[in-house]
């Protein structure tokens, strides 16, 4: 693609490295946006800059924000004792958006991984000890995504917990609100049929 | 969505915008950014805001550059007398990517229509005319899109230019290369078989 002046070829590639676009997309996008370079294009790049130069890991519990320490953990209202473990800040959004839970969270920035050598280190479980020891933390939930990794990382969180005696549980597993029987995987119908509930 | 900082928040608003992209694939997007810091964003907000800065349309052709003449235009090779007309700057770089054509263009930039109330000032249609009376234009190539809007303006740019006796041409239509007869519709069939050439 030798077409577009350097500058723009150059904006074309970076963009074309953001998920959900390729090199046809990225074009498109960048044409969009050279149509409108003073509406959208200038004030996305200043805010893009803004967010990369601001953005950083929250010293607790690896929140993304723009302060050292971010506005959850900052809130005292939300010092219920209760912590819960998302992989990463995407499932910390969806769990805030479900507006169900009142406490704090601890991001753990992925997964174990034997296959791309990602040990409990990587992954800010230590640091998950030291503040059950020391935040008077009564219960940790983890709201680890149903993968097998996922699933790995939660038994051995509950193992590295068990000397602090705090209580663990994790998300209910079942039908989801407004989900089909007919859509569902085995896994889920076996696993909503053992929760069973008496109404 | 409250659920990420004010910043943050914004940059998703703006992202999602973007053709190809909506709010959800928009935050994903960001997501992902906000891993790449360094990487990624910071040089991505940097390319978008060299561009939003520097990018500006050709004086001559309105192809768009960083430069007040673009290089096709400033390039003497491509002095060859023949003008090629194209609506948007992206058919510009489709042609440019065929590698046939060697002579310069004219970016309308749209083409007529009466319901947007475009005219045939907003086309840079007189500037074409001017172009064909000054620089000793011998042909110029409508190479419009084949609809309804498409042809109409070629329509109109013909009649524009009659007075100067330029000769004016048009794409061939027929079977694309590597097109299968049985998924081309009817029009193009019937075009490729009144266009047919002896072998």
């Amino acid at each position: 693609m030798t077409e577009a002046p350097r500058d723009i070829e150059s904006l074309i590639e970076l963009m074309a490295r953001l998920p959900g676009l390729g090199p046809r997309s990225a074009r498109r996008a960048v044409l969009m946006l050279l149509k409108k370079r003073a509406g959208l294009m200038a004030p996305l790049a200043q805010a893009m800059a803004t967010v990369a130069l601001n953005a950083r890991d929250c010293r607790l519990c690896g929140n993304i924000g723009t302060t050292d320490i971010c506005p959850i953990c900052a809130d005292d209202r939300r010092a219920t004792g209760e912590v819960c473990v998302v992989e990463n800040v995407a499932d910390l959004w969806a769990m805030e958006r479900g507006r169900a839970f009142k406490g704090r969270y601890h991001v753990l920035g992925g997964t174990l991984s034997a296959l791309d050598s990602v040990g409990p280190e990587e992954l800010r479980i230590p640091l998950l000890v030291e503040r059950v020891q020391a935040e008077g933390v009564t219960e940790v939930i983890l709201a680890l995504n149903a993968t097998v990794d996922g699933q790995t990382t939660a038994h051995y969180i509950a193992d590295a917990l068990a000397p602090t005696n705090v209580q663990i549980s994790t998300l209910a597993q079942g039908v989801p609100i407004g989900g089909e029987l007919d859509y569902l995987d085995d896994g889920t119908i076996g696993a909503a049929l053992r929760a069973r509930r008496r109404v």
